[in-house]
Formats: C-alpha cells, structure tokens, sequence
C-alpha cells in the first residue's frame, strides 16, 4: 500500500494560496512538493500573513504543510540554472504568478520543458492568460467582486456588495488547479505527453457560480438572493439565541418540517402548501416559523428535525468545529506535532482513498530547511553548492 | 490530439449539484458519462429546480451538460441488475445519496467491485461515512451552517449567521470530489487497482476554510470578519455608485494607492504608515479613503488604479458577466446551440490544457435520452431491452 502520488516530485514556485493550498493537496496525496523561495525578504510573503505573537500563523500552516523548502534567488543567473536543473528532475512545476512573470525570469514553460519534454506545467493566473486584463495582477477579492460574486452575495444588482469569506477564490481555485494537475498527470500516464494547465481565479469562480451564471444568461436577470432561499431552506433563531438551520428542498419535507414545529394546521393552508404558493406567500410564513423556533431552544428543535428525517444542522462557531464529533470520527481534524509549537490539532484528510491512502505531511517547513538536501539528491555537486552558497544564490536554514 | 478522458466511462448515480457537477468536470475532459435517472417522478429532481415558464433551468443545464440519461427503475430487481451489468462496462461508479442508500439498494461499492475488481467508486456524501451523524440527510446550506461558514461569513460569533451564496459548498464540493476521483484514476493507471473514493461536503468545507481553522485551533478565537479586511484590502463606493474593489496586501500597494487617490499626504502619516498602525486606526482611514473614492467616477479611479499597477477591479453584476470581453477572451463564457431552446452562452471550459484539451459537451439530455444506446453499446441484448421496456423497468423517450 502506498500513496497515490509516491514519486512524483513538484517544483512548487506558488505564493500566497490558490497556488499553495493546491500544492497541498497534492502533497497530502503523497507527492514529494519542492516549494521554492527567495532568500530577499525572509522567504515566501504567506509566512509573515496573519503572525500571532508566538510567531505562529494558520494562514502559512495551512498552505504548506508537507513541502519542503528551498531556498533559490531566482533574479540572479546562477539562481535560475539552479531551478531549471531541478526542474528537469521533477514531474509537475507550478507557480501562480501573474501572466508573464516567470517567462520573464527566464523560467517559463518553454524552459522547463527544453530540459524535460515530459513536465507538467501549471500555471494559476488571476484573470487568465488572454485578454486585455492578463497581465494585470489580481488576488482573492479582486476575482469575487470582477466574477458577480461580491455583488450576488451582497444581495444581487442595488445591493452593498460583500466580501462573506476572504479566500474563497483562492481556495476554491487550489481545488481546481490540483484537479487540473491530477487530469494532465493523468493523461501523461496514458500518452506520456507533459503539457501546461490553465487555471484562473476568474475561470473558476465562474465555474463555481456556473448555475447562476446560465440562469442570468438565458433570463437575462439574476435570480432572487434573500436571507433565506425558501421559508423551508434556511435557517431560523431559537430561544437560547441560537440558530438552527432546514433544508427543506424536496416537496417530502414540507409536512415533517410543520409536524416538527408544532404548526401542522399549517400543512394544508392554501397559502402554504404548495412550493409556489410558499415562495410567494414567505412574508406571511417566516413569520410564523420565527416565532415557533424562537418558543424552544436548539437542542429541542435539532431533537425534533432529526427524529423526523428533516435535514437540520445548529449554525456552529469554528471554536465549536474544532472539537467537533463528526468531524474528528472522520478525521477531517486530527492531531499532530510541531516542531516549535507541540501537539496541535490542524484539518486532516478530506479526499479519502481505500486502497492508497495519502497521509498528511509535516508541519510547513522553515525558511530553506531543504535546499542543501534536495538540491544534493537532484545531482548538485558540493563544489556547486558550495560556489552557489558562497554567491548567496541559495540559503540553508 | 484527444481529449484527456476519451475512453473514460462513468456511470453516474449523482442527484442535485455535488455530485452531478463533479461528472461535469469529468464530462468536459472528455469522459462518457452516462447519468441514471430513475422514471418516478420525471427523473432526477435537479431538473425541475429553478424552472422557467419556457421549461429551461440554469441549475440543471450547468449541472448535466455534457451527459448521457438512461432512465432506470433501480428499486425492481431487473433495474438493479441492469445497472449493475452496466457497472461492469465502466470505469467509474459515483454517486451522492447518503450513507447507505446504494448499500440498501444492493448497489454499493461491494456490487461493483465483485464485477469489476477495477472500478472505482466515488461517494460524495453530506456528513462523512463515520459518526454519530452519518446516516443523517445534509444539503449546501446545512453544511455551510455546521462547518462555521455561515457563522464567519455574517461576521463571526455573536453576529446573525449568513448564507451568503446558496450552492457554494456544493459547487466547491464538486470540484473537490472530481480532483479525489482524477487521482484514484491516476493511481489506478500505475498499480491496476480500483479502490473506494470518499469526499464529503463537511470535510470539503473544513479543507475550504483551513486556514481560518487553523488560526482558531491555535489561538482559540476566529480572526476578525470584517466588511472590508484591511483599509487597502476592500471595496469602496464612487461617485457613480458603482464600487472599486483595491487588494493591497503586499505593503509595496499602500504608497501607490495613496497616490493613484491623490492622498499622498498620508503615506507618512505616523497613524497609518505601517500595516499595524493601519489596522489600528482604519476607523480614521477608511472614511479619508470613502471620500476620496466618493469625489470621482468609477472609470476614474479604476483607471489610476491600473496605471499605478495596483491590483483592482470593478464590482460586476451578473449581466455584465456575462458579456464580459475577459471572460470571453479566455473561452470562460462560450456559446453552444441547445436543441430546444436555440443559440446560447453557458460557462466554458475553466480548465485548460494545452496538449490533450478537453471540450464541453451539448446541452443536458432530456430523460432517458440514450438509454436504449446505452445498454445495447453495453452488451444488452433486443430481449433483454425489450423485456425491461415492457415492464416499466427501463424508459426511453
């Protein structure tokens, strides 16, 4: 039994986080992922992102667990020579910088695959790699409020647009991006053509509003965005100042749901019980189930849902998640070491495998603890990595 | 030249989004995807979700394009056997019924598997396979509300929980979930193995929110959620009413962005010169900054912005998306011709590669489309069709 992806080395150029947490993923999945950085400024900009006195940061530790690190001036010459030799060693190199970046430094595609036709390009831009905006830089909030996102989330067209999580178009793009790794690695097993991967914030945040997007498209308007989709689809205070969430999307629901709360004279109103008579008629129905949720506490009305099959979860706070039941019984939270800050609990494996499980690599590795290693076991001499330490082209922690 | 997936079959049992836009993603990079929908009530139910007078349904068309629909009575022993012998034609099964459902339909993993020792099974669930709640029924909104996402996203602890976008852990759980099956086909390619393939919408909400999970695990509090994150790092309102989004997070933004609005006077002001101070005082900042922005148009300053290379975008409509000369430039919105409803854009391919690309497919089949294809291309014999069409067990329309 091993990892689905044991072998396959990754030289890892990503910064900040779409192109991070994709990396990841692969390396949860088993890949050897080579991050390199630079030694100006203290190494990549994510380590210094949301720094707590302690010197911790779950924003570095989340995005680059189980890489090595390597520490690579890539704007001298020699810094360069030394990435694209380690390059022709590896199977997949991504980066995410904007369009253009790495072409300039020297290290575009073309160069990499120049020494190994076989390597898997991937690049992650912000807006996509044509176009009038290609070479403009972009970040997170930058593709949810250009995407219709910001706007639709804020309420839709009039509306205050929001910004609900920072790092949902990165996030959701690392998830895309390493789909789109795994479908060229894929590939090459089977035709053992390397070839570059294309994915942007912007396309994918498209992608994730793909349904609403071809609703507006053929409507011509957006769709309805309330606090609650549905008087039966959202969620609703209860008398300990909690809030219970419903899902009541199939028609079966609406019954259990009124039988629930108490309120089954309900059930047969004309104004009600039909799901377009409900949506039309939610001003006169949210009022009645406000007040029915606020007459008993969450765990009796969670009780309740649950006894009668409807889908119902209590709103948790992540302090709650953290110590999650579920979450721990599937191992989406587990525990491990660190080396400088002891026994701490970070977010397991989410893609689980039978029969080749990946496993969740090492905390994220300080500033160049790899580059003497790796670039030793890529077939560097000690007299170059002498001449190149001496240079300051590379630094070892 | 040949798409990534040609020669891929999928047998798809997925109901509502998760799962059905997972085969879509599959369905683009060329996989044969052939979807199994069952005749009671018209097939799968995501078909009459968000239905328009004229019969067309974003949801369904963004979430089944690309597909095949073989409508199958999978509760009569005949249809489970057919679904079965089909099965064993294909290289992967997936689905995203709860817990048990296949196991209880006699169509788990365990079926398949003894007719085919290389199939691979994807299952998409709402809570994870293990713990107290897993054979309880979750939806989108009840996993944003669980995992702490609709709690961070109203404001954090103590504010009113928001579901700022309906689908969003469906959509990112789809991408996720097409990413775990691309690897088990990877894995599957070098060692012959098929094996169980588990993602959950919990589990891909935890991994989507990791680093905000992470800083919680460690510090015991969730960060700030605020409107705008940072001054430098949000939208802002112009004199046209249309907002600018600015992402300044790298400290080389904040002298540029003062400038481009003409308020170079406080890059050295001692309250907002260094990023902490900035935090600290962005009560006083950010009304300078509404101001400024407030004084001329958005064409105005998302022009300066741009020319002082500052990363920023106009907050978009969905209307304007769709038109949008960036997301055409790069194939992102694309037209296709739908037998019944004519010329139309819909979301292109946000996946791209360079050597083996893959293509999106026609529009979503109406019921039962292929289903006598299907089977027949499966080994079925004119008997066998000709009995299961005789007692209700198989449809084509």
């Amino acid at each position: 039994m091993t990892t689905p992806l044991s072998g396959i080395r990754i030289l890892d150029f990503t910064r900040y986080q779409q192109g991070p947490f994709a990396s990841v993923m692969l390396a949860d999945m088993g890949a050897e992922v080579i991050k390199v950085e630079e030694p100006d400024g203290g190494g990549e900009y994510g380590r210094r992102l949301w720094k707590e006195r302690d010197g911790f940061t779950g924003f570095w530790e989340a995005c680059n667990r189980g890489k090595k690190s390597v520490c690579i001036d890539l704007r001298k010459p020699e810094g360069r020579d030394a990435a694209l030799d380690l390059g022709a060693t590896c199977d997949v190199v991504i980066e995410n910088f904007r369009a253009g970046t790495m072409d300039a430094w020297g290290l575009g595609y073309e160069e990499f695959r120049a020494r190994n036709p076989r390597i898997i390009y991937g690049q992650a831009t912000g807006w996509g790699t044509k176009g009038p905006l290609a070479s403009y830089p972009s970040f997170d909030q930058i593709s949810q409020a250009y995407s219709g996102f910001a706007q639709h989330s804020g309420g839709g067209p009039g509306c205050r647009p929001e910004i609900p999580y920072p790092g949902l178009a990165d996030q959701s793009g690392a998830m895309n991006f390493a789909f789109g790794i795994m479908t060229a690695l894929f590939a090459r097993e089977r035709t053992g053509l390397g070839q570059r991967v294309e994915v942007s914030l912007l396309g994918t945040q498209l992608a994730l509003q793909s349904p609403e997007l071809v609703h507006t498209m053929h409507t011509g308007k957006e769709r309805e965005r309330a606090f609650r989709a549905a008087p039966i689809i959202g969620h609703y205070e209860c008398s300990d100042g909690r809030w219970v969430m419903i899902v009541g999307v199939d028609p079966k629901y609406w019954p259990r749901v009124m039988r629930a709360l108490g309120i089954e004279e309900l059930i047969d109103d004309p104004r009600f019980a039909r799901g377009y008579a409900r949506q039309e008629n939610r001003h006169e129905l949210e009022p009645l189930m406000e007040k029915a949720f606020r007459a008993m506490d969450s765990a009796h009305w969670l009780a309740r849902l649950r006894d009668a099959d409807v889908p119902a979860a209590i709103v948790q706070e992540y302090a709650e998640v953290a110590t999650d039941e579920q979450a721990l019984a599937n191992g989406y939270i587990v525990e491990q070491q660190h080396p400088r800050f002891g026994l701490m609990r970070t977010v397991g494996l989410h893609v689980q495998l039978s029969g080749t499980p990946g496993e969740i690599g090492a905390p994220a590795p300080d500033l160049g603890r790899d580059t003497n290693d790796v670039l030793r076991a890529a077939g560097f001499s000690e007299d170059r990595l002498g001449a190149l330490a001496a240079a300051g082209v590379i630094l070892q922690s």
